[in-house]
């Protein structure tokens, strides 16, 4: 059975830990779960993920219906099978992708016509076969279809997306209870731009709904660094405080450390994975270009703080190397650190909320140089 | 100190086993070498070249002298140090590389002008030179450098560019003796093209010089297949027989097990690397191109015979999907794959040699599907 569990809230701030139970195990909150878009975490092979103890990825709906194909997945035994992956999945619902390529796409109630950008071919997505996607590929945790509301936005456009997406939500769950066993769970996704009113509003359908979790989506998508902040701010203690709080397509590290303080989750992002491949590396000094000239006869490692494979064998020296010589090892090490680099932060979270000092993470922070 | 050592000869053919001890520890032979041109070996980390117990890789001086450049790799510690690798190399003279970018080059007696194919920048390689930089970069076995005839060639030109290839042998020696201590290796390089009194000259010379070990130069450059066994069968047994002999950038798993039989004890070759990422396979059954339709759905494992990495996890449908993605994990899995292949029939290859029955090895290639 699906279920959240809280086991230490920080006194001084909403942080709180817990654990996902999931089918296919338990994980601790709050999480990062890294981006396998198509099925893998690119450059990274589940040993390496397995060995930073990542308990959850992300893998989206819209790559994988379009290729290999949702049938095709179940046809052969469903996504954990098919990629060989025995920890916990959560899918997004594909409508982040679908709405992004906006020359490709038209909505109406019923849903989203649009074409593929792999090939062009015709598509149409309800929120009922985007659920029926989902339990195909058999993820633990999968996500309502709804509108991601673009940046910026009128109160009165932003209004009827919001409403569209809460009537889709209600129309996912009816179609996830024809099957749903308790096994895995339908979060519902919080909508309404930057207005508070809307997200307040939307918070209330979705709790009416009752589902056994919540993300707040639309964020991150161009609005500036202090109005997502605020909104998060206004939204975070609207929601149920015994369900997980999944904050999507968030961010950088101090993003997620001021979230976890709001009392979010659940985070995903590709910022560690594709700022990897573009050679730049998260370390606990703050940033590094990996191409800079300086590194080039650097013989240290990446991040001296750091015990992740990349930085216990290898010189920034080398590693510039393997990004100008645009080798495989580049990304395979780049994304190695960086998201062993989120991992251990989110374990350090999760280790000053249990010592309920999360303040103190919160401050270190602030005099942090990056 | 370096030193060959001969453990086994077969008596139903020419093949032999034995051990290279290095200053960075042995290796036994008959050897593949998997290529690591720019000091990686292409998609594939080096815990995983451990874990498949390579034993010594081969590293591109052409590439490494232009990027990062063999000053900076000797700045840093030397080759081994800088791409953390303590187990043996062997670095090519440069010679292949110069000398297949045709319209880039002159070549004098004294030694090769030629452009950078990265930028364009004027070089001069000169066999005293090549030898400096290979001992910048710290390699335990060195080549001469020399000129690789190309296929096809007349006698008089093939004669012409032996001779100068001998002539720069002996500088390399020269100029490898005023450091020489024993610890690493200088092999020369048979040339003579397809013309067996050259060849028979080649070695001759070489002989003379009193190199540790001989290469075989100039094949596998376009002759035909039987073309170029016959001038191995007819060169092979000219060499000393105690010194190990090292067949240059051949070949595909059939002319490995064929060599071996005519006395060859190293090899490398681009082919398992390369054919990995463009989705060629090697497996017991044959070759696989895995972007095939037929594997679309298939669960079984790329080679059901194979205990590598690749095939204890996934299957021919996820491999085949990672391919046509693009993604690296394709790369990835693809590499760990092939070269554990060859590396496994290197193991089976010496296994036979020491029970003495390496004749059933050929007659069961005979018989076998690829």
């Amino acid at each position: 059975m699906f279920r959240f569990e809280i086991t230490h809230r920080d006194s001084g701030t909403s942080a709180r830990r817990g654990v996902l139970h999931t089918a296919h195990g338990d994980v601790e909150t709050p999480v990062f779960m890294p981006v396998a878009t198509a099925g893998t975490v690119k450059a990274l092979q589940h040993e390496w993920l397995e060995q930073l103890d990542t308990r959850i990825i992300l893998a989206n709906t819209y790559h994988l219906f379009l290729r290999p194909g949702h049938d095709r997945v179940a046809r052969l035994g469903g996504l954990h099978r098919f990629m060989s992956w025995d920890r916990a999945i959560l899918t997004d619902s594909g409508g982040y992708q679908v709405f992004s390529h906006r020359e490709l796409r038209r909505i109406d109630e019923e849903g989203v016509h649009f074409r593929s950008h792999l090939d062009g071919s015709a598509h149409f997505l309800t929120p009922e076969s985007v659920i029926d996607i989902q339990n195909a590929l058999g993820s633990d945790i999968a996500m309502v279809f709804d509108e991601c509301t673009p940046y910026p936005c009128s109160h009165v456009d932003a209004e009827k997306s919001m409403e569209l997406s809460m009537r889709w939500a209600r129309r996912c769950l009816e179609r996830w209870r024809t099957t749903d066993d308790g096994a895995r769970a339908l979060f519902g996704i919080v909508q309404g731009s930057v207005f508070r009113e809307l997200r307040r509003r939307s918070v209330d359908a979705l709790v009416d709904l009752d589902f056994p979790g919540m993300a707040i989506g639309g964020l991150s998508v161009g609005e500036p660094k202090d109005e997502m902040f605020e909104v998060l701010e206004a939204t975070a203690p609207l929601l149920p405080s015994d369900r997980p709080r999944y904050l999507m397509g968030v961010g950088t590290p101090e993003d997620l450390i001021r979230a976890v303080a709001l009392g979010v989750d659940m985070f995903d992002c590709v910022l560690p994975t594709r700022n990897a491949r573009n050679g730049c590396l998260f370390t606990s000094r703050g940033r590094i270009l990996i191409r800079n000239a300086a590194y080039a006869e650097d013989q240290s490692p990446l991040d001296p703080d750091c015990a992740c494979p990349t930085c216990r064998r290898y010189s920034r020296a080398y590693l510039r190397h393997l990004y100008l010589a645009g080798e495989h090892l580049s990304a395979i090490l780049n994304t190695l650190h960086n998201v062993s680099f989120y991992l251990d932060m989110m374990r350090k979270i999760r280790e000053f909320i249990a010592f309920n000092s999360y303040q103190k993470l919160l401050e270190s922070m602030e005099k942090s140089p990056d």
